[in-house]
């Protein structure tokens, strides 16, 4: 079993706030990051499958083509957005975290990677230099 | 002559629309970097000044110093927010690309560095790990 | 469960040095690093807890919390200090290797991270570019 | 349990090229990485052994040490040459990916490794910044 | 005046040799980079260009647009390709270090670039992370 | 003209501290550089020359030469060392800053790349990711 990573890139902004809460709850939660008129991240993420390298091409998946379905899927979807407004996957109410990032990233890319000779493995994504989410699909 | 350089980081968002324009226009000139619902950076600024060290600190400048004024004069005010909005040092109307903000900073900066015993030298601002703007005062 | 990683830094000195060996046995195993007059790094720590966003917050934990959580447990107790002399948790005459390291500092955060709605998961510290130690709690 | 990793780096020449298959269905299946006229890279090797740090010296394998091997069973044997032609451990025939080099790499390292009192834990390599691919010996 | 750079990337297999000398002298010379299966690297390319801002789009050029004048005029005809033997504007014999190929990209990109409302200012290109070279245009 | 960059690195322990200041007077100007014992960085250093490439080698200056100046003249010298008390070319008393450690560098170095076909022009010195300094040598 070899793993192979892909990364990507994308520019976003959003903002951290609950609805049922008051500006002062929210402003003691989230600091800054409720800046009602939003603030923004170069978010990188990498995108990790699992297989068997392919005896003749070695090939865990052809990264080419992994890149164009994150392109496809993900990046298209989110970069240049806002993440609170614009991305239909990402449901109204929830917090655009990179915790809640990765886990709805993994249902968007998982099932169509079923169709290929791998299975995803892992999403990492970068807010900032110092802050980092992960998921492994459960 | 010695020059030192401090690094420092903020997060923001903004978007790129001339209002006189149609959006047609805009989008035609700015691409997703027109989103009317924003997008966002993590910026990487780099303030160098130049001087003679110091006999006894060996110091150009503190830069324990330095970073407290890129903070207090920069930082403070565009961390976490919408740099079409949110800055007074940024006027209404111009476009916060990093080419005018590498102006706009050193607009900030130069004046309180006049009183130490340096001269600020470059503001650099990196927008995403492809792009960087440079400014050496005129 | 989703990990998120925080990433800190710290400038020490040190050395690597058995007291119960002779100077020609110190040189011998630690070559450099067993430099009488000490060495130093800038040392990059790494993270890691894991646990469920929550529902409200999209947070598995408040990571501006866990940063000044390392800070004070960690950080502000080795940086610019002398690894061998100057850190009560570090016992006499252990080597402050990375691989010792990682240990100790989980010793530091573990017990603390209890009292959260979150697990550690690992602790990462890079010594240089080249060189990085992991430690899992087991 | 300690892990503890080793960077290396080396370049080298490669191509994608299945002799069996027609130059219209390499050039199909591989595009430029199928450049009769070779292409190149800087790799980034990451090795990764684990154990329990030495009481004495507090090393898990002495890094130097792990170094040397590295260098001696990898890199003098990759570093500027033609991942195709010139190194003796990669079959005739096998395409040179990052996949199939992971898998290569570890049957060169990990017989050597078994003689010192930590095990070979992973091998990572980074064709790119944007593609690595993992192995971790099953 | 401000300066603008953006950053580009092409993977490339090289070596330098002098067809006048002999194969000692040239690997005297060159040594591993001599290997007459030739070797590579991945590049990464920095063109910094100069203008004034425009008083609409706050661009002293616009970056994408500077982009692909770099795709087309230098990625496109080096990227996965071998510098001594498949690039129409490197001279036959002529070595394809950085110092060169900064020289022969720089005239390439310089008259178009007089098209535009700013002049080119620098051409950087690393070839690994330890090594860079620069070319100012004299 | 052509300018070509040799990045180098090393590891050192240091303090600030001037002498004929009392202990409160150290600490109040350099806070906690002036732990009496030290602290340590990972420094890295890049060497910046000029000249026009040779015909034949495409070379300003063979980098592995100017590598190997680099390490004897400065790397063996520094690292691994105290900067304020194993270094026979930094002054005792001299502070060990990155500002007077350029100048130091360049001094060690220039005369010696006098007797190359190309001159020193830059000398930069990193000390954590966020400090860097320079000298020209005026």
């Amino acid at each position: 079993m070899v793993y192979i990573t892909r990364r990507e890139r994308f520019n976003a902004a959003h903002k951290l706030w609950v609805d049922e809460w008051s500006e002062e709850k929210n402003l003691e939660m989230f600091g800054k990051c409720a800046n009602k008129n939003w603030h923004g991240h170069n978010y990188t993420l990498y995108v990790t499958v699992k297989g068997h390298p392919d005896p003749h091409t070695g090939f865990v998946i052809d990264v080419k083509k992994l890149s164009k379905m994150i392109q496809r899927l993900i990046v298209d979807r989110v970069d240049h957005s806002n993440l609170n407004l614009d991305v239909p996957f990402i449901p109204a109410g929830m917090q655009p975290t990179t915790e809640n990032l990765v886990i709805l990233f993994w249902k968007e890319l998982e099932p169509e990677l079923r169709e290929e000779a791998c299975e995803l493995h892992k999403i990492q994504l970068w807010e900032t230099e110092n802050i980092y989410a992960e998921y492994f699909g459960e």
